[in-house]
């Protein structure tokens, strides 16, 4: 869908001559013509977010330049084979981690969150417990619940402030406990290193789902001294719808950890094709099998921009983004910063926030009819998120003026 | 690589012109022209083989018109959500089952075998054997044997031979038997019908790795009862370079499975997101994650021809092909039959034949320099595979003539 700019409520006061005064300021508001917004506003970057406009041809050149002309040898020649391994380097850079212990295998989110999970009971053979947030992704429950069942543990679901009393009082009876930095619902932070310190201080491993994270928010595995991680090629990162996920292992487990995927590219040596099992001892043995290499090169080829601009200038983006449309709300109409789920501290947030309204579903739409995508979970929250590298501060003036009007024509 | 015809070997008698001739007779060789052969001869389809030349073009359109316009929304209204499954009831055409039976769920096909075997284990809790053939594809060892070791069963490898006997005399113990229609290494054929049914007369329960099979061989799996089966999405099916796997759960077991990688996208109600996982009830609890849609929308891409055709006109192509490979060689040189390392009936074979030579690695490599793309494997195996849609008898007689040349070459 296409805006045509002389449909738009003109605005009542300088804030919009502001918003574009501040996109011109800065140097990453060029990379939004990099992106395939279509004229559109794209405020749901924590779900899939718009392709950049490189992207066909890139895979066209996949497809045509490499794959029909060289064909298994591609594999070889071309380097897909290291691509779940150089991917995982490029990501590491965005996350805080040093290089070689990032692995994207190819699979879901899902499916590397069971491998992640399963290693890390594995890790804590004697403890009884595998702790999770009550408020998790879902799929990160059902994964949880399956791999407690499988390794006859105690799933513990705590709620997000009971989760750190529980550490502190059960800790040593937690083999695992998993969190998310970013709520996927508010996008209020869970801050990595104290709970991670909390983990360690009673020998719990401290694993994260950074989903919600990656591409948007500093992580800093390494500094934080996380022990397993995942998180999905989509949202911030822009591999794509499905893209596959990531696993980070810390090079100190890499010599003890035993996943239970252990399928033929995770072998030491793949090619040689032995009858038993022999795993890599980096993180190669986090591969599994032959990864999906068009989404992968889809995964790749988004994170160019994204390293180029570097963790720390991509969440100031979105901090002032984020905050520029708070500010939006409440020149609008002070009204609505009352219907903020989210903290009102920029710190306290990942990329994204969170409105409650009478009818979310309804607002998406109307949203959606004024060129303005964002993403809705009912009954009343809608959640805007600002990916530092397609959204400007023009846009975020826009969504807030389709916004008031949506909300105005609804009630 | 382009051949340029004029540097090829002038025949020597007429099975060139005959060769031409059952091209010229059969109306499948049309479809030759829609695969990306780039000039070259692709003998090496039951490993990855050329794209269609389509497929850029269809990527694009996944891109530009559905996930740039759209956005999430795309899974909804593009038919993203069930491509899962609708590439699934398109693989059921090939494969001989009904509709709502197979799963594409986007994970890798070690990761697939992985969730089938399990779930096979745990519909048998009480039998000690996971019993699998020594010669499977490596990477089905491995997974096997990780899924024994988490469920507290024991692996026990037969050969090929051996297998049948065990079913026979200790079936009885046997939860899971897993086997392929086809050997990797040699093409061999083994019956589904006849495993299977030794499987079901002691109870245990038959899962077959279709991945040499699928899009070449009928494998009826309905009407020879299987139990599960898993396949690749590359290799004869043309799904590209790590095509998701496929999984086949016949209804019968549909109210009873229990799969361990319980992601969100098998769910009864995705999208309720409640905090308990509740599988669906039907083949969509087959599912795991969000699915890596661009790799998906490949395969499915890939599935029109050969589903046009269908498997069996599909099936007597590849044999007439290979059987006219063999008559080239005899025609060649009667000697090179004494190379064969695969049963001289096409009954007895897949869609693929291997030679024994004395350093296969070279004569691969020579054959690549002459535009014909084989798969070797060391130290003396090399393959050569007669995808019905994309090689031709010509080509067929080009890669004998090539071989002989290389074979000259290498003594």
């Amino acid at each position: 869908m296409t805006i045509r700019p002389e449909s738009l409520t003109v605005p009542s006061t300088g804030i919009l001559d502001d918003a574009r005064r501040r996109d011109d300021l800065d140097p990453l508001t060029q990379y939004a013509r990099g992106f395939a917004t279509d004229g559109a506003t794209h405020l749901n970057g924590n779900s899939l977010g718009p392709p950049r406009e490189s992207l066909a041809g890139e895979l066209d050149r996949v497809v045509t330049a490499q794959w029909a002309p060289r064909q298994v040898q591609a594999w070889f020649r071309d380097g897909w084979l290291d691509l779940p391994r150089t991917v995982g380097d490029k990501l590491a850079l965005l996350l805080g981690a040093g290089p070689g212990q990032i692995m994207v295998a190819g699979e879901t989110t899902s499916t590397t969150l069971f491998n992640a999970l399963v290693a890390a009971c594995r890790l804590r053979p004697d403890r009884p417990v595998l702790l999770i947030e009550a408020e998790s992704f879902p799929t990160d429950l059902y994964i949880a619940s399956s791999v407690a069942r499988l390794l006859d543990r105690e799933l513990v679901a705590e709620s997000r402030t009971g989760f750190d009393a529980y550490l502190r009082e059960h800790g040593q009876q937690v083999a695992a406990a998993l969190a998310a930095p970013v709520d996927f619902r508010t996008g209020e932070r869970r801050e990595i290193r104290p709970t991670t310190a909390l983990c360690h201080a009673s020998g719990a491993l401290s694993v994260w789902d950074l989903s919600h994270a990656a591409g948007v928010l500093p992580v800093d595995l390494d500094a934080n001294a996380v022990d397993l991680a995942v998180g999905c090629g989509y949202k911030y990162l822009g591999g794509g719808p499905g893209a596959p996920a990531f696993l980070y292992l810390p090079v100190r487990f890499q010599s003890t950890v035993d996943f239970p995927l252990t399928g033929w590219h995770g072998h030491a040596r793949p090619f040689e094709m032995g009858p038993a099992f022999e795993p890599a001892t980096d993180i190669e043995q986090a591969r599994t099998g032959t990864p999906p290499l068009l989404s992968l090169a889809a995964l790749n080829h988004a994170l160019a921009p994204l390293v180029e601009v570097g963790i720390h200038a991509l969440h100031q983006r979105t901090r002032e983004l984020s905050e520029f449309f708070l500010e939006c709300l409440a020149e609008r109409d002070p009204e609505l910063l009352r219907c903020l789920a989210s903290p009102r501290e920029a710190d306290r947030r990942g990329g994204h926030l969170a409105l409650r309204v009478p009818d979310a579903d309804a607002v998406e739409r109307a949203l959606a009819d004024s060129g303005v995508h964002v993403d809705s979970r009912p009954p009343d929250l809608i959640r805007f998120a600002f990916a530092p590298l397609y959204v400007t501060h023009e846009q975020v003036w826009r969504a807030v003026d389709a916004l008031g009007r949506a909300l105005e024509g609804l009630r």
